[in-house]
């Protein structure tokens, strides 16, 4: 029997517990698992899991029997304080904690090594999608050539009900919260925050270093309009909020930005509140995890699974991630990043020859108030010249996946 | 460093020795491989791995510095009997071969854990795709509702070549083969036995019961017509080979067939050569698996990756999967099983009255030729009960997904 500590009992902490008790009423993981004990600053008197909270971090740092560390608190301070302290007292930890990971996560992965246990959180990236196994184990012997991935539920939500419901940014930004999607602050998925400090994971996974999610090109979906929706659609696109990364030369490129996703691309078929991560390996090619990115059972699905490997395993193993922090010289200019873009301008149909003679030959489409045209590969840094030169007023400027 | 036997130099064999040695050149996997024999009865002389080429399997299975041998033999003899030497001269054994895992599985894992050793065989299902250590590992907290998969890139190249092309089965047929998709002789493609044999092995890893994939209800493609595709098509769906398992009661229930899968479902986007598997777990929801599902250097990176794990964990996990040859009480009734259905009728606008009598309340539409109807829910005893009772020649009936 391992037993382990919840820190944090809100929705996914509960779900841990909830999920690790039917896994263990249905004899269903290869290993038993019994919750000892669980941080919390309230008390939840009519939680069949009510006698086991504590109001003391020590009450489970110094229990020796305890081997194995939820953080489910969320936030950085004192997840990170806690994170350590538990590894430093030979307690494995599992957490779904996407902020301390891409904060501190060469750090703790360190400190796990040091004191020979697992710092594992294969939930902070794509809820319940197996993601972080795939990258570390199953890849294992492919060099990963690109990562592009749908890793926020919230604004893929709003993106497809402004395309399906022709309704604005505040529309369905109001639908995903009376839904339960977006929180009451939405800053973080709708900036582009989250799905930031995801693919810096992802990337650190892939290739070795950790890119502060500050530090990356990062544009949310707060500025996109039905027209522009429309547009893509027009183009045989979808719109999506896109986290990419890849290797320039021996620089890591991480963005996150609204992308036109051809209709042939499988990412363009994610809808509504679902994620999909597409990896690319050199042997073994495109391949593509889709599932539910978020709620409290997918993710305390993912956590229970690293629990039992944590009880499995608790030494460190050979598979075990390495990356260490970026310095400076670890950042690709994502100005120098080359893509085809679709350039749309408030313009008619008498424009488009200004357009045809800048882009020379490409696919053009006039919509209501607009012309919009998809050019060739082209860096950014080009792209924004390029639509100066037009001289037309630029309505948007999205590149393709 | 670990020495490693490929048996079998063909497609595969080849391809597991050019990725490990791609990894190995990069330092991309966490163990260091290399290897030291290959069996086949040709020679090699023009291959970097030539001089590795034994005709004798004795010189593998007494050499005691190989510690993992890769099966790359195909067909079932002396595949199994290699695949039991080697286990049982406690050597971990890793394989692509559906057919060997479908047939002998649950007692070579016996003989695995009996001996100390493996018996992996990711690449049997899914090509590249990982799916069988997402369901032993990550899926290992959930129950598993239901399994449903586009397990054969060829006959999905052709399904998708008869609606894109409008081309029939023949035609579609020698397209796959002039690709190279197909075999010269296709008959376990196209009649759905190697979907069969797929559908099985996760079948088993899911509900710990292995059905015979001879014993279980198989349709293949080869009675499709252009006219079905375009009548899926019009109900907004892709005709699709679908695997299917879940458990009915306390049996288990696989089936192969074609069937109608709606716009809105992941798998209805599956195109050409491709493979996805879509598991739905009691916790973590539907979770989708991409890629390209065969393919020499694909399915090498997954006997890779297989032959890393072995390298690095070379004993038993409490992962390992543990599944029985199923009893005949174990098989669930493929009549029984209760689906939405779609009927075509040699009919004409007149009579959509006489289905409309029986079928009620449904979907239909007139194309040329034909009428089709999409029911309810009904077993598919009752489906083939009804279009009796309708009294129009049946063209065609296809459960939906």
């Amino acid at each position: 029997m391992t037993h382990i500590a919840i820190l944090g009992f809100g929705v996914v902490g509960s779900g841990v517990a909830e999920v690790l008790q039917a896994a263990s009423d249905a004899g269903k993981a290869p290993a038993a698992v019994a919750v000892k004990r669980i941080l919390d600053l309230r008390d939840f008197p009519e939680s069949p899991f009510g006698s086991l909270v504590t109001h003391d971090f020590g009450d489970i740092l110094g229990d020796r029997e305890i081997s194995v560390v939820v953080e489910a608190m969320g936030g950085i301070h004192p997840a990170y304080e806690f994170t350590k302290a538990a590894l430093e007292a030979g307690k494995s930890v599992v957490t779904s904690n996407k902020q301390v990971v891409a904060a501190h996560g060469p750090e703790l992965l360190e400190l796990a090594k040091k004191h020979g246990v697992r710092y594992l959180f294969e939930a902070s990236v794509g809820g319940g999608i197996p993601v972080i196994h795939p990258l570390t184990h199953d890849f294992t012997a492919n060099r990963i050539t690109r990562i592009d991935g749908i890793l926020n539920g919230t604004t893929n939500f709003m993106l497809t009900r402004m395309l399906t419901a022709a309704i604005d940014f505040s529309a369905a930004l109001k639908e995903a919260q009376a839904n339960g999607f977006a929180e009451a602050d939405p800053t973080a998925d709708v900036e582009g925050h989250d799905a930031a400090r995801k693919i810096v994971i992802l990337a650190a996974l892939a290739f070795g270093k950790l890119l502060s999610p500050e530090n990356i090109s990062c544009r949310g979906i707060t500025k996109i309009t039905v027209q522009d929706s429309r547009t893509a659609a027009a183009f045989g696109c979808a719109l999506k909020l896109i986290a990419h990364a890849e290797m320039i030369g021996r620089r890591v490129l991480c963005t996150v930005e609204p992308r036109l996703v051809p209709g042939e691309h499988p990412l363009s078929h994610i809808d509504g509140v679902f994620n999909g991560v597409l990896v690319n390996g050199d042997q073994v090619g495109d391949v593509m995890f889709y599932g539910q990115g978020a709620g409290k059972l997918p993710t305390a699905s993912a956590v229970a699974a690293d629990v039992v490997e944590a009880a499995v395993n608790p030494a460190p193993t050979a598979f075990d991630p390495v990356f260490t922090a970026a310095g400076e010289a670890d950042y690709a200019d994502p100005q120098a990043a080359e893509n085809a873009f679709c350039f749309s301008f408030a313009a008619a149909d008498a424009d488009r020859q200004k357009i045809a003679a800048v882009l020379g030959d490409c696919r053009m489409l006039t919509l209501p108030g607009r012309v919009a045209a998809i050019s060739g590969e082209m860096t950014r840094r080009d792209a924004e010249k390029t639509a100066a030169a037009i001289g037309l007023p630029l309505l948007s400027l999205y590149p393709l996946l």
